[in-house]
């Protein structure tokens, strides 16, 4: 994350009018009987996923026709201008098509690649978490901060669930997340809210997708945490879905060094022997 | 769950009543920092599950004040009554102080043993879902009904954690989850309410306590579902805490077979072989 020369705060206006033309379709379908289809990726699409991001470029197109737009349902158009959208109308949709209220809508602005505005709304649960580049992150336009925990072993730690690791991840999360005072599944975006407003300190995933993830960096550094890929590399367009976000930058250290260990005693066959 | 002689309407609104008493504990301490305790059993306590309990026996103390209790945090009181309360009031501590809105109290009322009224109170969803014997399931007053599976590959499956299970029962559900449309990790008690609406159709877990499980049966069979233990038997005091919640009787019969079949091949070390 970096501090962009210009204020960004022309932009929130847009975000949560991208947050607010989302929220009316994926509402209007939640809770409803639905035909869940499959993508060739193998993740639950909906009506409502589809209805939602469509609206939200309807918006973009409308409102900031040279920006750039990254979506997860209707591709990419313009990745090489200076602000990109980032878009996610549902992040959960197996929580959206099971009833589950922890589901999201997510929204990052790229400046030339770099993540300068996050913004998350829970519609049902009726939160919106928005962050900027420098500027602390709020709920609700109140100011949150992540927790103080430094030590792994008095973490909360979160993840979606086992089955978005491969073999290799799901060992290192295993064994990062037992010296933690307490693991927890489930969750999507969500987690990473827990996280900014002070209720876990850890949340540690693989798989994820540029439209999961980048929106999510200045909500968790606003909030004095800090996220990385699993090597401690800014998270961009281009990395690799493997992401580890931290209440403190201590707490991230002492994650990363763990993830980093297991990784290579795995290389080195120690693992398997033992 | 069998339907009472006489109308059990009347402690209907002691349920309710409650509930109402638990949540003015239980919310006023959500989402602040706690002092996190230990129990024996290595779950984390907070102070507003044992207010919150107190709270709901005293009430109990002057309305029924000849029914008995059993409770999570003040143990158990005149359990030979015909009227037995079991109440939990905040289930999912691990999502109460990880700030997830998935933690609910649990109430049910045991005649001669058998569970004849569930109620399960979502405070900050706003949700209450109540069963009685014999009557149609409600949320918020509302009539519920769960879905028409009877397929367990077209079956949306919940568990809590991998973490509840012990090894050879983990490997049962892992087997069963696997043949279903889409597993989720998460939820605690309110995946019954996902099934109970009709958007969940199996809910398999290990390791409950009578307090988490007893509030259950009328709730998800007051909705058309089936809720037994791992063995198809009716849930009880002196359950084992393996339970399956299924939206249909068919879907439930599948599923048990799966878990028997799984368990006899276990048993016979054909699994360890393979």
């Amino acid at each position: 994350m970096t501090t962009l020369p210009t204020p960004v705060s022309p932009f929130l206006a847009l975000a949560h009018a991208l947050a607010d033309a989302a929220r009316v379709h994926s509402l209007r379908y939640f809770r409803t009987p639905l035909d869940v289809l499959t993508k060739s990726d193998e993740s639950p699409v909906t009506i409502a996923d589809r209805e939602a991001e469509a609206a939200m470029r309807a918006v973009l197109q409308a409102q900031a026709p040279m920006h750039g737009i990254l979506g997860e349902e209707h591709g990419r158009e313009r990745l090489d201008a200076e602000y990109v959208w980032v878009i996610d109308p549902i992040d959960g949709t197996k929580s959206f098509i099971t009833g589950s209220p922890l589901w999201g809508t997510l929204v990052a602005l790229l400046h030339q690649g770099q993540p300068v505005l996050g913004l998350m709304d829970l519609p049902v649960l009726g939160e919106r978490w928005t962050g900027m580049a420098g500027q602390q992150a709020q709920c609700n336009g109140q100011p949150v901060r992540a927790s103080g925990c430094e030590q792994l072993t008095q973490a909360r730690i979160y993840t979606t669930s086992p089955d978005a690791f491969g073999a290799a991840d799901w060992q290192c999360f295993d064994a990062l997340s037992r010296q933690c005072a307490l693991r927890r599944f489930g969750g999507d975006c969500y987690a990473y809210a827990q996280l900014a407003g002070g209720h876990v300190d850890l949340v540690v995933e693989a798989g994820l997708q540029p439209y999961d993830y980048l929106s999510l960096v200045c909500l968790v550094e606003g909030a004095g945490g800090r996220i990385t890929d699993w090597q401690g590399r800014a998270l961009t367009v281009a990395s690799d879905g493997r992401v580890v976000a931290a209440a403190t930058p201590q707490l991230h250290a002492q994650a990363l060094a763990l993830l980093a260990d297991r990784a290579k005693r795995d290389e080195r066959g120690e693992l398997a022997k033992a």
